[in-house]
């Protein structure tokens, strides 16, 4: 049976990659992905056959990946971060069901939430809410509900997606939602360009976020009611009891 | 500057750890952690001195390393999964800072939310919740209301210590809390054993979940309102307009 893999190739650089996805990708004739993913990674597997699309063709990217591996190839699909958080493996199985002959077998990855946390300290010690501020396939109204049931239920937030040029104030609107039901004063965090040239980050206050401006390769954190600010970086307790 | 790091391994088998912590690993004489995870990767790092403690001493084996780094060690702290979910990251850096000599380096790995997802297909691929039913440092009244409105919003939740020897119904209640807000016929799904001997994974509804025995490694998933089965695996669609 031909066997997709679908691979997570973490943040960035080819290190922070799990072996488990380098031997998969090693053991492959074509790499197909996303262009900026693909030239991520096309120095280290050299004599691969690579195959781009553009950012917005999801669909199109899984057939030729199931067109490719039909023709007894052996393809990886890779998506930067973890193929299963807004990546690729959902499709990829969606699509899959079409080719019965074709397994599909996905390899996971870090994901930018934990990477940036790692960057950051410690946020993500204790319950967390991961939100994609994007409203390309998700009503907004959805996620306004889910910033302010995420924050009353008092979770550390991570949010992907937090900007875009259609989108420049997203974030901001995101913050005055979670202030309904978190303190201006919450230590919260902002990573860009995890994993990769430029990695810089930033702790500071709910209130000072709000305020901030970020890009789409910016990871947004939000701490909880007991994530503190230690030594510059930003870390949650583990529980409350000892908190 | 001596330097700690506080490594993620993944979820067990030596090949889903990334390069990055190999190579911190190989760089230190000293890596402690609890038994089970020092046992799952001494005989990748031969020749280099390991040191245990059992699982609620996390404080003595914080303390440890960094005693052991003052005498010039090299030392690693390794965590399953990754460092910084319910992971040591964040009492590494609380109690960092009475070692201000001693610098602490985060590098992340694979969380059982994203290895486990891999197992049973895709279900994170949209907005997530991960929620801990460990009543052991949270009170329980925090818990349920995190069940309860992270299921009012629709999110994804996965679960972590779902049952132990002392909590062996904390499924069922929660199950119960999650199905005020979520339909019974939610595709769920639960894995076991996550990148280790004997892993397996089951697709079922919430109602069946509540009537299933877990124990404490297995990671519980329980989808959002589009969540479906396709071909035995739980997926996630990208968003809700194109379902």
């Amino acid at each position: 049976m031909n066997k997709i893999y679908v691979v997570g190739i973490g943040p960035g650089e080819y290190e922070q990659m799990t072996m488990r996805a380098a031997n998969a990708l090693n053991s492959c004739d074509t790499i197909i992905g996303y262009t900026v993913y693909v030239d991520l990674v096309k120095e280290h597997f050299a004599g691969k056959e690579f195959l781009t699309t553009p950012m917005t063709k999801e669909v199109d990217r899984c057939v030729l990946a199931f067109e490719e591996a039909k023709k007894g190839k052996n393809v990886a699909m890779i998506c930067s971060g973890d193929a299963g958080v807004y990546g690729m493996s959902g499709l990829m199985l969606e699509i899959g069901s079409g080719y019965p002959e074709i397994e599909v077998e996905v390899i996971p990855g870090v994901t930018a939430a934990t990477g940036g946390a790692a960057v950051l300290g410690a946020p993500l010690i204790h319950d967390f809410a991961l939100i994609s501020l994007s409203d390309l396939l998700t009503p907004w109204e959805k996620i306004e509900k889910r910033l302010i049931l995420a924050s009353e239920a008092d979770f550390v937030i991570c949010l992907y997606n937090p900007s875009s040029k259609k989108r420049h104030d997203y974030l901001q609107k995101a913050c005055d939602l979670m202030m309904q039901a978190k303190a201006a004063e919450t230590v919260c965090g902002i990573v860009m360009n995890i994993g990769r040239e430029g990695e810089t980050m930033q702790v500071m206050t709910l209130k000072e976020l709000r305020d901030t401006k970020v890009d789409m390769f910016t990871t947004v954190f939000i701490g909880n009611s007991q994530t503190k600010e230690i030594d510059g970086k930003m870390v949650t307790p583990r529980g409350y009891r000892h908190g």
